[in-house]
């Protein structure tokens, strides 16, 4: 048998959904897929181009971020600890407004999938202004992505003229389904509170049309909510609904200030959901109730959200985060296991971001997205079990990444970012 | 001019308790201390036998972690997201009781010495059984710390007959007192609702007779608080302070069950509250009122907590979580901003830790307990201001450790401790 690359020695987690590590395994990769994880026994018959030793490594599948604006980037810690209008209007929409444009968007989110990579995350979905720039760093990184358009009801970068947002979008879309690629198309609408019922409408139509998704902020904050429930609707769940706006193909992103009801709605609909855990607590917004949108078979994933609101983009923090605040919520040390964070941040993830056959597994005929995090270091010893990822690790552990196959980080060196420039032109920004 | 360490072309953060950061900048260690730290043009005229290329990175005081159980490494992710008398009774205390001895106590410790050096602390308070071995550990890697030896009225590690607690923790502070090192001698008193009144007012006797600090678990859970509640008093620190327990050398770890009168009479007292967010949250303790807490003028500093518990020690990843989850519980973004963070685990830290002349700030004259981090990664650019130490960066950023003006890691390579040795030394009594 032959193998385009063969990891040996390894401790395996082949599926971050069980708490089964296999000792002594191997991996092989052919073809962009797995075609083998277990016992090294298994591949003494296995003859590979590239041999990767994965002794003192574990290797599990790559995390999946479902919610980010790459170009925030340049925004990172440029406005911590205010409140959110104060944040939004005295700064980050002025920054926007004087930085954006796609020579930054392309450089912005190339060191966002720099850091992306480099701490485990294998697929990122996307939802910004300038997309098509972001699509090509992503590609560029060889990072498997969901780029979706922005739509929003005010003028924005790329889109002076709202009126235009839809065919905005929708000349992107045509133009990326060009593309074979590992990024693909989706929409990104802002909000309920930003876009117009029409808009709303009409995004969903577009995404219909072109049979892509559309990503939506909902339900983040309670001024959010105080915006809907008075003119629109008893909640920006319900008034969504009524728009006829919520199906499987509509991913709600926050879901912070949602009721018994609201998730009926959303559990019906097949709706999946995405909460940023750091980005609630640091913009103060709310506490999503993750234990009862599991126990109601709600589908949820996992994202950073952009990092002017977080401000990092390792989802390894996003796990801890969200396994540990909700044991506070609920004052229950058992509420959100470790396994179950590790579930949403791969296998619900990579289900709910719609690319065929990816399951965030090492079963054979996956596609082969995985990483290898180094166990030789003080805080992952001893290692006992799978929790210590989701309690001690984080990006930094990450040793090598390959996404569909490729290898695009080995030993900590990225192999397809060359980080000197990107590090360079994002600092120039910065300063201008 | 001459030195002994000179760092430079560095940008450097002298007081994490300000926000001021002054670019290319050096920093000069004499005699075990900060002989300067400012801009380059001051230091065109020190000779030093060591120099280091700050170029890229950012110098600072080393981080303070005020609570800890070193030993306990042993037990990192053994056992997680349990009710916490199901983990004790069933994981923790079998576990202690079959594991712990002065050989355990030295290597354990050693990894936590490991772990807490290679992310930036300098300066930890420690509280187990067996601490004169866990001061040997410390001792060995160069770490300064407080060793405080348990007293609890069960039988411990080390101490069968808790009728001998008070003795054996005498014997260990009469032995300490001898040495001459940067481990200063301590006691810890367990609990309020584990060491009766007498222990707790002989234990106290015994710290003022030796002249060292006495640091308690107080007010840490719902069910320590009922329990104190019925039989005690009205609140496990009325309690203590009816037993004239409270003064400005006790340290109250924990104080999350505390109500406003509870607050005053700590405030009143003068004693220095330990807050150890992560633990508190992953064992559903609670949240303590730490916005509340300053405004009253009561000296907090933050510690891990013990790995088991945690289950990292890596201090970054405490201030990140004691910042974003003091937003959610007031639903207020500005609450506990991170320079408040930065200064609780520096500043405060090494003021609570009571060693003379002990600043965690680089001010001439202060002992030189500083670190070295790498800005030059995609998550810490671009780098507006010292808000991405709290936000952004982890203990992984760290490359370079001083410790007393003594280079205990350089570049990532632990200089005090054969790293190898005490992996395979702790793996082998992980697998006993």
């Amino acid at each position: 048998m032959k193998a385009d690359i063969l990891i040996t020695d390894t401790l395996l987690l082949p599926d971050p959904g069980s708490k089964t590590l296999i000792r002594d395994a191997c991996v092989a990769i052919g073809a962009n897929r797995i075609t083998y994880a277990g016992p090294m026994t298994g591949c003494a018959e296995i003859e590979a181009e590239k041999v990767i030793d994965g002794h003192g490594r574990l290797a599990m599948p790559g995390l999946v971020n479902l919610h980010g604006h790459a170009p925030m980037t340049l925004f990172r810690g440029l406005a911590d600890d205010l409140e959110l209008t104060d944040w939004l209007n005295n700064h980050i929409f002025p920054a926007e407004a004087r930085a954006v444009n796609p020579e930054m968007a392309y450089w912005c989110s190339s060191l966002a999938a720099a850091e992306m990579i480099a701490s485990g995350t294998t697929l990122a979905a996307d939802g910004y202004f300038h997309e098509h720039d972001v699509a090509r760093a992503f590609e560029d990184a060889g990072l498997r992505a969901v780029a979706a358009q922005g739509i929003i009801d005010f003028p924005a970068p790329g889109v002076p003229d709202p009126g235009k947002n839809i065919e905005a979008a929708a000349a992107f879309i045509k133009t990326r389904q060009l593309h074979d690629s590992l990024v693909r198309p989706a929409l990104f609408a802002h909000s309920p509170y930003t876009c117009s019922n029409t808009t709303l409408q009409r995004a969903k139509q577009l995404a219909n049309a072109t049979g892509v998704q559309l990503y939506i902020h909902v339900a983040e904050t309670e001024h959010e909510y105080s915006l809907i429930n008075e003119p629109l609707g008893p909640s920006p769940i319900k008034h969504l609904q009524g728009l006829g706006i919520l199906d499987e193909n509509t991913i709600c992103v926050h879901c912070v200030w949602t009721d018994q009801e609201d998730l009926q709605i959303i559990a019906g609909q097949g709706s999946p959901v995405v909460l940023c855990p750091q980005s609630h607590l640091k913009l103060a917004s709310g506490m999503a109730d993750l234990p009862r949108m599991l126990e109601m078979g709600i589908r949820v994933g996992l994202g950073t959200d952009g990092c002017a609101s977080n401000n990092s983009l390792d989802m390894f923090r996003e796990m801890d985060i969200c396994a540990k605040i909700q044991k506070l919520h609920r004052l229950d040390p058992v509420a959100v296991p470790a396994t179950e964070v590790l579930k949403l941040a791969t296998v619900n993830g990579a289900a709910i971001s719609g690319f065929p056959g990816l399951t965030a597994t090492l079963a054979p005929g996956s596609p082969a997205d995985l990483i290898l995090i180094d166990l030789q270091q003080p805080h992952l010893q001893p290692f006992y079990n799978g929790d210590l990822l989701v309690y001690a690790a984080s990006g930094a552990d990450v040793r090598t990444v390959i996404i569909d196959g490729r290898i695009v980080m080995e030993e900590g060196k990225l192999l397809t970012i060359d980080l000197d420039e990107v590090l360079q032109q994002v600092r120039s920004l910065a300063t201008a």
